[in-house]
């Protein structure tokens, strides 16, 4: 069965059509320039697939997600430039009429590394996937369904405890200032150090406060969720540094709860190059046609 | 029908009778003194109602909820002498038949406003119920079911950011020193103003304190899972005190997230003198019975 998946970011929009196994069969990528332009852009990729049984859509936020919002499916008060108030959904069903699903980038991703977990066969109901990247968000699933009536999560936003050697950094969020996306998205390096992520050593300090901040995030999750496992994607990510952020989080939980192995609970997405949003939308469309 | 519903906490026992239509026909309560002898009451004192259909537990934790755990049903590691690693549920199942749920004391009263809301027609799928008591806890239910693979939530646990005027104070939590619980549990205004809670005027700074970290507990539990409703019980909460919480709420959140009327969203209990869980016990035995 032939799916469409849209992954919406900031900065670009990679659209693909697969099938129910999660296959690519193709993908293209281009950028989020105005949504009149950009939207037109996907619109015409898929015209190009005329036997598409469903498209999942999984955007950048926040968005509108309630289905009885007279809003649903619209980007809402997003500080992307254009991109406030657009009827991203709206604008799909204009052209088709097809089941089309409407949830965020990370939401997707989500569900991308759950149906994959059920693939490698670990036997997990619940999982929550950070993307730490140029923002910071995630998203849940619990048996199936997304986490979020009123809305969905805003996990990037939650405050923490500041580090001692980090107190002078005011953080970068345009609204909190030090919640935990002004404290750990990729453009704080820039602002801590002068130089980017990629070019700062897992040496330099600068990374045991990330990691800190990353396993208190991971803390706050579980404390909150006991989700099976929590997933870590996004361009700051690495496996060397998440094992920084294991041991934080050891170090922080002090055994107070069992959460098992921790490279098997705290973990780099199964599905490579950050590729987890495309995989869940092939199985949220596909979802989407048998109900 | 004939439900059996127990709330188990640190200091007393409430064992109760009752019905699907949640009404209370016989209700005892006795204190918490040895493993033994307190689950010989509790046992004794259902046994003078042989028609009854089935039973459910909401006992205080930490306690092990994983249905295919070896330690199903068991108080685990708690604090409170003599009670770790005790099987709360097997003692039951030794003399009774019957469908017996077990769940934590918070998960019975989130259970017991959910399905009081519902009752009173406000149409939510999900809810968080906070206890701020001698200790402090919290149970979600989202469509239904409680929020917690791996174990029950901990949410009195989590980390804050700690209010400038109360920098002195380490806190009373005996694992974290300054967790939420170790910052507004009951206790602390023992150890803060050397006063009991209820002698402490409401126009004293501690109770601006309190309410600036309730607060920031409830954003978490906001931005981490947006439920429909946050509910707050236990003998340190007021309408008057929770004025403040909202207050602070508003201040924290900055017109970041629409979650509505706040007075609708930050809730005293429906059901009165902390109840939640009876009503919740009730609730859930007749689905066991039923299922
Ligand atoms: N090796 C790296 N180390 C740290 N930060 C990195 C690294 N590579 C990329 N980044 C940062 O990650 C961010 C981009 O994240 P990414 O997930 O790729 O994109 P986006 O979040 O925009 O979809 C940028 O801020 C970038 O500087
Ligand atoms: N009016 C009050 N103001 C503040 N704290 C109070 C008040 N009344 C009781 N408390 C405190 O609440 C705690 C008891 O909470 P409660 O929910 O009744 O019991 P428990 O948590 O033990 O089941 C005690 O620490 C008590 O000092
Ligand atoms: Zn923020
Ligand atoms: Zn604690």
């Amino acid at each position: 069965m032939r799916l469409g998946s849209i992954e919406a970011d900031g900065t670009k929009f990679v659209c693909a059509v697969g099938n129910e196994n999660y296959q690519i069969e193709d993908q293209v990528q281009f950028p989020t320039t105005t949504p009149v332009e950009t939207l037109q852009q996907t619109v015409d990729y898929f015209k190009q697939f005329p036997d598409l049984k469903a498209i999942s859509i999984a955007s950048f936020g926040p968005i509108e997600i309630r289905k009885n919002a007279p809003k649903y499916g619209f980007i809402t008060a997003t500080p992307k430039p254009n991109w406030s108030n657009v009827d991203f959904l709206g604008r799909l069903k204009q052209d088709f009429d097809l089941p089309i699903v409407w949830t965020t980038d990370v939401n997707g991703s989500a569900y991308g590394e759950y149906v994959m977990s059920v693939l490698y066969n670990e036997r997990i109901d619940s999982l929550t996937y950070y993307t730490i990247g140029t923002g910071v968000g995630a998203g849940t699933v619990i048996d199936g369904k997304f986490v979020g009536e009123l809305g969905h999560p805003e996990m990037g936003h939650v405050r923490l405890k500041r580090h001692p050697d980090d107190l002078d950094f005011k953080g970068i969020c345009p609204y909190h200032g030090d919640c935990l996306e002004g404290l750990v998205a990729g453009p704080t390096f820039e602002a801590r150090t002068g130089n980017k992520g990629a070019d700062v050593p897992l040496t330099d300090h600068v990374w045991d406060i990330m990691a800190y901040y990353i396993a208190q995030a991971a803390l706050q999750t579980t404390l909150v969720m006991r989700p099976a496992k929590i997933v870590f994607g996004g361009g700051v990510m690495s496996e060397a540094f998440l094992d920084k952020v294991r041991d934080q989080f050891k170090t922080l939980m002090n055994g107070y709860l069992d959460v098992g192995e921790l490279a098997d609970y705290l973990t780099m997405p199964l599905v490579e190059h950050n590729g987890s949003a495309t995989v869940g939308n092939f199985a949220l469309a596909f979802n989407a046609v048998n109900h």
